[in-house]
């Protein structure tokens, strides 16, 4: 069900892996008058006939429609059958209900696809490290921003330039919003929640601020100070054992690992309770890559291999955003400042693009304001690790400010 | 069976993870003398009894002797049991009777600690990348081997001293060879094309090439071109089909991502032929990180999986060694270059370690001179790429030298 890039990648995978013997029986797709690879009588425009075709074994949904596809991957579910999907967008909102239908009817749903394309992060976070706790996880989910900020860091091309390029290449989506404004590695954050800390987190609950906001001036700051700009996604666990997690552009020193992901290239950095940090990296889209995890979640099913979903199983962890966060803020208005309560700022200006600070705020807050500050052209840029021990002595002076 | 690093770095987990469920109820070691940090009344001496208690659900083989750890393995399969184990040398050795014993008798084995401590390297290539065709499959397999490289090449540190050093934190074993002649990389080397190329080699078929002949002169004409000196293992498809395998110091580009593969860090690039490029990173040696994989082997036995082994399934590649490769030479006695047959030489001269040369010369020479390199203490370090286009080439020039 679905034809778009994963879909014929995953078509092409097979066509050359005759060895696999798996047969395409069927192809759903949505609109009739568009020109595809295939001939057309290839293709049927009803994706409800192939739920209703007991003759199938497998059913692949890559749809790009969210409710649409919660919609088949849920009936097919009912019916206890074998699903693949690569919507995260979809999971992110009904993984909870997902699970539960696995559990009620006996059917399985495999997405190694819908996080950071042919990275195998969600197999290594069920099958690997089920049993282990681990410290955060945190990475590179989404290969369109990091596009563009690789460009704008190698090339010193403005946002709208770097953006027009991902697009023509087939990185971006047309309309860029999922993507620069991370909507999508939110989604990907609270898939890996799931399986990383056994946690169903809901989408709204995950800070993600994107770089919409960019300026040259902000990849020179970081640059004057060895430093690059990417979007990450942190998941960590707490001393005391709460978890957080959320989405935003960071300064990420030549030390880390995620400095060496560029263009459309997805990282992971899981740091493990025993085996230390373990770090993954691989394309995170285009049609091969994501169209590869596809095949191996296919191999899986044949394997009669399910998520264990092991860490679901135990007491879940309590989620906090109420924690410290050291950002780097640079807004066309001063007044943000104010939106976010800064506090202990260590440097506060006025440049080309605007106020400039680096200070101090809260997740919380930041959740809070996110509309406000997308709204205002701002970019917010997370400087340091977030810190529950900062917490206490942040809250004080806050109230003290106000 | 065991209480080494691995053994004890395991049960060091297993008590810290109660909820596990996993009980160590009896440890079997050899030596009755030694100190141990755990009481005497918790060991027993004869592993064999440990075989005859139906009770035990698993066994966990972390034995330093690699024939009486085949002996027990051994004997563990023929009852169909469920066993763990981390030795890759017996496994390097035994893997083909090890597979036809799990299908003759019904038990499982299973060893991902044995292949880089902690990264998942065996279960990604079975579980994820079983059916996906793999280009190549190159990494750092040796943590200790690396952990004097980095030391030499960071401090300038002769390798004697260098060692002492690894061997005084732990990473290196008393009897060095193992480790700096590269019989454990090849082991491991071994192991990987099984699971990568379904290809049962045994190990002298393997180019092992080690560290041993290094000084300070080699790192420094490495250091002058911007290189690292890594002992890297290579799998490699080539376009005709056919496999080669070989481990040998490499000189290694910043633009690799095993230039960032230091000390004890084991790191493993794949290259799929739909996922592309992928690179793994993590711990290689160590109690935990090497108990952290067992566990995850624990694991993945309450789940009823075992390895698929879905490429041994499939008709075998044929192997080669008949290919040509670049060389940078170095040794005390010139005459090493006859015994190599090195032809299109670009480099040549004295220099205060002795004789070095950058030339030609095939993978079957020098699994052949092998030994000969060894006893006249010469460095062999690769400079560029297998290949099999260069064969002919170099064939004729060959005969024509000779």
């Amino acid at each position: 069900m679905g034809f778009g890039c994963v879909g014929q990648g995953l078509y092409d995978i097979l066509q050359q892996l005759p060895g696999f013997g798996a047969e395409v029986r069927r192809i759903a797709v949505k609109n009739p008058t568009k020109t595809r690879s295939l001939p057309a009588d290839r293709f049927e425009y009803h994706a409800d006939a192939l739920l209703d075709d007991p003759e199938l074994d497998v059913l692949v949904e890559v749809i790009d429609d969210a409710a649409e596809a919660f919609r088949l991957v849920k009936a097919a579910l009912q019916q206890g059958r074998r699903v693949v999907t690569a919507n995260k967008a979809m999971l992110a909102r009904h993984l909870p209900e997902l699970v539960q239908l696995q559990d009620e009817f006996g059917g399985t749903l495999l997405y190694e696809a819908a996080v950071c394309g042919s990275i195998p992060i969600l197999r290594t976070l069920d099958a690997h490290f089920g049993s282990e706790p681990l410290r955060s996880v945190s990475g590179i989910l989404n290969g369109s921003s990091n596009y563009v900020l690789t460009r704008m860091t190698q090339e010193g091309t403005d946002y709208a330039a770097a953006l027009a390029e991902a697009q023509l290449l087939g990185f971006a989506e047309t309309d860029p919003t999922l993507d620069m404004a991370a909507f999508d590695p939110r989604s990907k954050a609270v898939i890996l929640a799931a399986h990383a800390y056994g946690l169903f987190l809901k989408p709204e609950q995950v800070l993600h601020l994107g770089i919409e906001g960019i300026t040259p001036t902000d990849i020179a700051y970081a640059k004057a100070q060895g430093l690059k700009i990417k979007v990450v996604a942190t998941l960590e666990q707490l001393p005391d054992g709460r978890v957080t997690a959320l989405v935003a552009p960071t300064f990420v020193a030549e030390s880390s690992p995620l400095y060496t992901v560029e263009h459309e290239f997805n990282g992971v950095i899981l740091e493990a309770a025993f085996a230390g940090t373990q770090f993954l990296r691989g394309r995170g889209a285009g049609g091969h890559p994501t169209g590869s995890a596809v095949l191996a979640d296919l191999a899986a099913l044949r394997q009669k291999r399910a998520y264990t979903y092991t860490k679901l199983r135990q007491p879940a962890a309590a989620f906090t955003t109420d924690l410290a966060v050291e950002i780097y803020l640079r807004s066309p208005s001063e007044s943000i400042r104010e939106d976010l309560a800064l506090t202990d700022i260590s440097l506060e200006g006025t440049g080309p693009d605007g106020y400039f600070a680096v200070g101090f705020t809260t997740l919380a807050r930041l959740l809070k304001q996110r509309e406000k500050l997308r709204e205002a052209g701002a970019l917010v840029v997370r400087t340091g690790p977030i810190s529950a021990l900062q917490e206490a002595r942040h809250s004080a002076q806050e109230a003290l400010a106000q």
